[in-house]
């Protein structure tokens, strides 16, 4: 089956706001085996929507609509849908004894012109809002289905799981659907792309979209099938080719974060860690802090932004320093190596590079460095790693990218 | 003069992807006097894609396209504005020597399938495309303007401002825009906008928009004017009554970052910054990190996540950390004068607190704390100024509420 969606609101059509809505349902109706073919944005505007949805309505069978169904003279959902679906809009009295005992219940007194949202399309289900005071409205007729959401998501949401949902899988064959999402760290997207598209085109099901960020990859394998288990097939099918081909750049294929499986490996191993940062100037430890229940495993950390820091703080060597600079392979050894004294860690990890625009870590001995230039370093008991690398791009692109990497230095190093 | 864009591509139409291109669209339009009146996404379906076009081009005299440009079967836009503009494809040879030499610049074959990207509609002028292989469309006939563009922003932004902008001032009457963004620290949007909406409502111009993050409220206000500076009126007149009204809540009327006003007012101030952050991360030195050129004034800072490293890296006294625990004011005194100390710094900032959803933070000693209990400390010659908040919501909105708040307090520190 098709849907379209509708968002209404002259807000989504300024340059700030965006429409995450239609993200969300295409979400939850591809799950029911729904394709959205078409969405759209209109705003406050009355015959505009009402043209709207009587040209998706001769389209498609399945419209649905968010936004506009306020108390106020610019919400026209419920009017423009009335004059395209040729429906009158009825009161109804249980609808405002509703909205009345939600506002009794925030001891706040009800404005006159909520009356508004106790209009019905003649036929159609009014559905509860939870959330808020505006009901939504189901209208099924020869030509189709019609859903009227409101706006905010977390009043659409619910909405849409408890009421829509379960009338949408009376009228959709049923299907289902499993996800797979493989993440790969420190690959380039066209490189992983060239390694795997000859595996994933030669399948429609399951569908696979290839998401990327600095040092971050995500592939979504999202297979159908009348049951789960035959959907699981279809899913694993290809996974376990690209998995085979990525080997242990596959770093998740639960769609974990890189932070989170880091962690679960340091906790199910017993180990700790501290860290040394200057480029990434705490970027790393908020990374790592980000995942709930870090300290068990995550002790601490220095940023250590100036030469002077990175000596009083972590008995860095002057000769190093004035010998080779803060952004080199022996600073970051013992820094890192400090860090995991310091701290009684299992492992000790240090970042040090230049973040740029500007020479901004103090690096000026051994030579002028380039913007991107990093050097990660991961010590334990074996000894300690040191890897180097150019990464390109912006400040934030490099820091992050920088961070990514030193994660997935720690990831390969509990692996051995 | 009225618009409507419309993007192309299948992939638009995932749970993952969102048109962006339309954004920057929007902004661009609205500086010259254009209206966005209506966006919407369709797939690579020319049936689809054909209906559309017809459909758009009998509400709005400027339609924009962007995407299904490319080379392959699925780039369908050429064909179906071809059909629903009653135009043939004209092959052009200056395209095609235009893509092999691109090819040929990076020394690579040209495919035949890209023959397909030189075809121009009759009648329509091709704008060269700097950044890739497919040339942009510009069509004008009675029914009115269809600009074709790229898909991919990079292409499609430089594309914009070189090509269509010129040609749009030709046909659009002349307008100037000014933009003030005000950016306000520690208020609910709910609180703010009760106080300003009394004023900004009264003005039609500026336009006036409402932008929340946690902790975080951005004002824009954008005039219109025949000229620079009677837009600049227009947008200074509503600015100074909501600066006025909200004081020294107002951080900048410029739009820049909380990071960035406290990075140039420490400047400015010849002044240094030490941090000490337990549940913040590392999060409050990655913002100012964030900021070039933050050597300048940043010397570094501990991430002290376990009691034992508050104890020895810190030297926060065991009966603070045994008689009030580590999220306590008394802790947070400590952390941020020892910070202070140990780097000789100007200023030295703690934060210490229970970002959730468990204890994370050891903070056993002194009865249990509620999560989003933080407490941030900020010592500078002068003594030091300790402050407790009960943040709401998610671990991550607790962590970036207390930086938030932090960084704002030195801003005021800085201030008297």
């Amino acid at each position: 089956m098709n849907a379209e969606i509708l968002a209404i609101g002259s807000e989504l059509l300024t340059p700030e706001r965006v429409d995450t809505n239609s993200l969300y349902l295409t979400q939850k109706l591809n799950e029911i085996g729904v394709e959205v073919v078409g969405k759209a944005v209109v705003g406050d505007d009355r015959a505009r929507l009402t043209a709207a949805v009587e040209q998706a309505r001769t389209r498609v069978p399945l419209l649905i609509l968010s936004g506009g169904l306020g108390p106020t003279e610019d919400d026209v959902t419920r009017d423009a849908v009335g004059v395209a679906c040729r429906r009158e809009l009825v009161f109804q009295q249980e609808i405002l004894d509703a909205i009345e005992r939600r506002f009794r219940a925030f001891n706040r007194p009800m404005a006159e012109i909520n009356r508004r949202q106790a209009y019905v399309l003649e036929g159609a289900e009014a559905l509860p809002n939870d959330r808020g005071t505006a009901p939504g409205q189901w209208l099924a007729d020869e030509a189709g289905v019609v859903i009227l959401l409101p706006g905010p998501p977390s009043e659409l949401k619910p909405m849409f799981e408890r009421e829509c949902l379960p009338r949408l899988r009376q009228v959709v064959p049923p299907r289902y659907i499993v996800t797979i999402i493989l993440r790969v760290a420190g690959m380039a997207e066209s490189d992983l792309d060239q390694r795997i598209s000859p595996i994933y085109t030669r399948y429609q099901n399951p569908v696979t979209t290839i998401l990327a960020a600095p040092g971050d990859i995500q592939v979504h394998l999202r297979a159908y099938g009348a049951s789960e288990p035959e959907a699981r097939v279809v899913a694993e099918e290809v996974s376990r080719q690209i998995e085979a081909d990525l080997g242990d750049r596959v770093y998740t294929r639960c769609g974990e974060s890189l932070e989170e499986v880091v962690g679960k490996m340091l906790e199910a191993r017993g180990a700790t860690l501290a860290l040394a940062e200057s480029c990434t100037g705490g970027m790393l430890a908020e990374r790592i802090t980000s995942v709930p229940g870090s300290s068990k495993y995550f002790l601490g950390g220095w940023v250590t932004y100036t030469n002077r820091a990175k000596q009083q703080w972590l008995g860095v060597s002057e000769q190093t320093l004035a010998g080779h600079g803060a952004v080199s392979a022996e600073a970051a050894r013992e820094m890192a190596q400090a860090a995991r004294r310091a701290a009684g860690s299992t492992i000790g990890v240090a970042v040090t590079g230049v973040a740029g625009p500007t020479l901004d870590t103090g690096a000026g001995a051994g030579g002028p460095k380039p913007t991107g230039l990093v050097y990660i370093a991961v010590a334990d008991k074996e000894g300690c790693e040191v890897k180097e690398r150019q990464f390109l791009g912006e400040r934030e692109r490099i820091r992050l990218q920088a961070t990514q990497m030193a994660l997935d230095l720690i990831r390969r190093r509990l692996f051995t």
